[in-house]
């Protein structure tokens, strides 16, 4: 049967309830007021807990039981290994061990590692899977085949949804790299080292139970305490919780294609030209090949003009770690790291800061840093005519990707979106996005290798950069272009009538829906 | 009208409500089971707050405003500036300003330089004080003339009763060193750097309406936020927040008494010859002039011995940082410094951990680690044969101390109270204690310059120190030889009917009351 459907503020189609849940269709940016009370957990007694502090116990399945685990259950994991994680597959392996049917995994995201799950899937162990996607889940999903369905939230919006009581969370299971038998975590050390375990703060603080699994347990206290044993429940050691050299690269690869350097360097100097690029500004820079590309680019540029930020937003890397250290900024405000380097300065530099998507992306709070970051620089897969973006599906309709935190950093000054032209001669830049992830009114600037468009919102940027020499363009005619060249516009996408999934915006409200691929 | 009374299972006569509210009486250790989810504030939406994270607003009285004070509200602030504070007295003229009666003060603590809030006592603008009230405000409160009943816990209680919503906060004020315009905020640096803001932890999670006073702002971000802008509302920005000189000495007196010196060595010694003293061990230390020569004794044993401990659990000074820098413990776990070494060494060494109530003390969470400090090191102001011992009163009755981290110390390994065996002439211990306020079974020893008293439960730790040149006698053998000296047992004290102060116990039950004193 499929699912009900409605039209939100953004004209497009969204499911009347989730799971069996009435959810609220986007209301258009910062419409929707939310009420009530934050979620919160039980009430605890340290009668109940060991006096010596030590709340080791033998294995996975073991924590599963002494937590109650029962069907229809939602259990929680957090991907600060990445492709890496060996905990989640160990999770469920053990659930499925016990007998347990329909659990909701709610992951901060899962990766190709966790392909293991779609048996779990198929045996009924797992009901559906509520978070990012990449890879042979997402595939699975995708195509149609998975019991419930799927909902992609933001970094923030996960936070929101589990502090709103939209998600309830019955067992939080925390992959730690160091840990002490009372449960006091953190990511800095430990051969698993990962940098911070903040995509899994709220589990901790909201879920009912909580097990943390670690493959280095030394004496309390594990300092710094980025999970802190008083919100934990039991802890569990285990030889290996993940596979380093996936977790964190040790090499971070910058782009070689010319067309990416370009934009790249545009990106920059148009941060520069705009005026951003002044003593005590603030950008975010993420990890892929353009990103670090444009960091570098950007660095010189500050170096020249001697600038110096106050903080970066990142996903840090070596790139951003030398930046650091060279006195180019004050502070690294990171919410995952990416490389060694940034597994190191997170640890020895008390100006490289762990934040979580509390601090710096959730909606539903008193302000978020995101809101205050100079000139946030983001991926697209798709952008159209009025810059509403797409970063979770292709022109084909394949959903490829989840949402990270790139919907929060939306909220930035001035958000830029580097983006190639065109992908394997398939136009980027199109009528109508395929999936609706970030309202055009929020995104400034389009920046491709065959020119740069300023959203026409944006009239004082568009002032700002009168005197560059950069090749600004209306996104019309850069688009009319693109097409020229590619043989037209992208073909539809072939759709079946099932939604697979629900994209959320920041606020919990559903911006748009995923729909089957055909075949 | 008197109010009513029961007896506890410690055979104290409390009340049967506080302030109109019942209370459950105390059950005995470990026997009370709290039930239900935690307290939690409204959620709220980034739409509110300022994008550009400027939550500044010109002085107290318009942010009382803003925040919608009004009669009856209850009004937290911290005491991290002890009898430095000038942001109370501030408060509470800013309240009486905006003309709002019957407040109720929810101080971790006051302190003398908090006199004037007397006058708002009289005037109506504060109906009753909850938290320790150290001088004048005590003296009040003892007389009789405060019209509510005051509540002491320990700081961790106070941490279970907001977190358990026994006490609601409507608005939190927090005064805070350093501040950014978000409202996250440290006390490790400016004029008025105090160290850490702990106690203020839950106030800014669980608080309605959370307002941050300082009188140094900085450009955000504001690291370490010890305090996190996402719990704040607003920021107000004063001259001066508080006295330095009386925040931290600067100096740390040791004592002179030849009896004080000689009760810290035998307690460095009952320590070393007990085997606590091993390594990787703990213990917890105070900054009081006997605390001070105590830590200094064991020092010396544990250089002499080639020991090392994993933490110190304190209120820091000069000498356990000297401890920390010189490697004779791994951590210090600090819950408020007490000089300026303490500030430095907390701003500077990652070693010395700030912590709050709910990773020390609290006794509804997941285990605190107040119970695996292996040897916990305590005041009092009398004890009795069984044990139990009291910190708010002297044997004249007069209210005059607060418990601080007093009661949740005594979940340690092995408690010690190195006490005189007389004050002024009277004698320490009694047969039955004032005001009770810790269970003799929680109390392992006490150590007095006429001999060492081992509680007969601890039977492992006469055996123990059977070899020790200790001078370990009974306790009623030590009593009687001080009521000699003394010329007899302590004047009983000449109490009224009127209950004026409620002494909860860890876990928000109450173990005794104290009543007004007769002049």
């Amino acid at each position: 049967m499929p699912c009900e459907l409605q039209s939100n503020a953004a004209g497009r189609l969204v499911p009347v309830e989730i799971n069996g849940k009435p959810c609220i269709p986007f209301m258009g940016v910062g419409k929707f007021r939310p009420e009530g009370r934050k979620a919160t957990p039980p009430v605890r007694t340290c009668i109940d807990y060991p006096a010596d502090g030590n709340k080791v116990v033998p294995d996975i399945a073991t924590a599963l039981k002494n937590a109650g685990l029962r069907d229809g259950m939602t259990v929680s994991t957090h991907h600060h290994f990445r492709d890496g994680d060996r905990v989640g597959n160990a999770l469920f392996d053990a659930a499925a061990s016990l007998g347990v049917r329909n659990l909701r995994w709610f992951p901060s995201a899962s990766f190709p590692c966790h392909a293991p799950i779609i048996k779990h899937l198929e045996s009924g162990v797992v009901h559906h899977v509520e978070g990012s996607m990449n890879g042979p889940l997402g595939d699975y999903c995708a195509s149609g085949k998975m019991r419930g369905m799927a909902v992609l939230r933001s970094h923030g919006g996960r936070w929101q949804a589990i502090q709103d009581g939209e998600v309830h969370i019955d067992i939080a299971v925390i992959a730690a790299p160091t840990a002490d038998p009372f449960g006091n975590a953190n990511g800095v050390t430990g051969p698993s080292a990962c940098g911070l375990l903040g995509f899994a703060l709220a589990d901790s603080i909201y879920a009912d139970h909580v097990i943390v699994v670690t493959d280095n347990l030394i004496p309390f206290p594990c300092i710094p305490w980025q999970i802190q044993g008083n919100n934990v429940d039991q802890v569990v050691v285990v030889d290996c919780i993940g596979d380093p050299s996936k977790i964190v690269s040790g090499t971070t690869q910058l782009t070689r294609s010319p067309d990416r350097l370009l934009i790249a360097e545009w990106t920059a100097r148009f941060i520069r030209d705009a005026g951003i690029m002044k003593d005590g500004f603030s950008f975010q820079a993420g990890a892929g090949g353009t990103s670090l590309a444009f960091a570098i680019y950007l660095g010189e540029m500050m170096r020249k003009a001697g600038i110096k930020a106050r903080f970066i937003r990142a996903g840090s890397n070596k790139y951003l770690v030398d930046m650091l250290e060279e006195g180019l900024t004050d502070y690294i405000l990171d919410g995952q790291t990416f490389d060694l380097d940034g597994v190191r300065s997170m640890r020895d530099n008390p100006r490289h800061q762990h934040t979580s998507p509390f601090t710096s992306y959730n909606f539903h709070g008193k302000g978020c840093f995101a809101s205050f970051v100079d000139a946030a620089v983001l991926g697209a897969t798709e952008v159209d005519v009025d810059f509403n973006a797409n970063v979770v599906t292709h022109s084909d309709g394949k959903l490829l990707h989840g949402i990270g935190g790139w919907q929060n950093c939306l909220a930035g000054r001035c958000v830029i979106l580097p983006i190639p032209a065109m992908r394997d001669r398939i136009p980027v830049i199109v009528d109508r996005v395929t999936t609706l992830c970030g309202p055009g009114e929020l995104i400034d600037v389009i920046v491709t290798e065959r020119g740069i468009a300023i959203n026409p919102r944006r009239t004082d940027l568009a002032a700002a950069v009168k005197g560059s020499t950069l090749p600004i363009r209306p996104i019309e005619e850069i688009k009319a272009e693109v097409e020229r060249m590619c043989g037209g516009k992208p073909a539809p996408p072939k759709l079946g009538e099932k939604v697979v999934a629900a994209i959320k915006w920041v606020d919990g409200t559903v911006i748009d829906s995923v729909r089957q691929v055909e075949e």
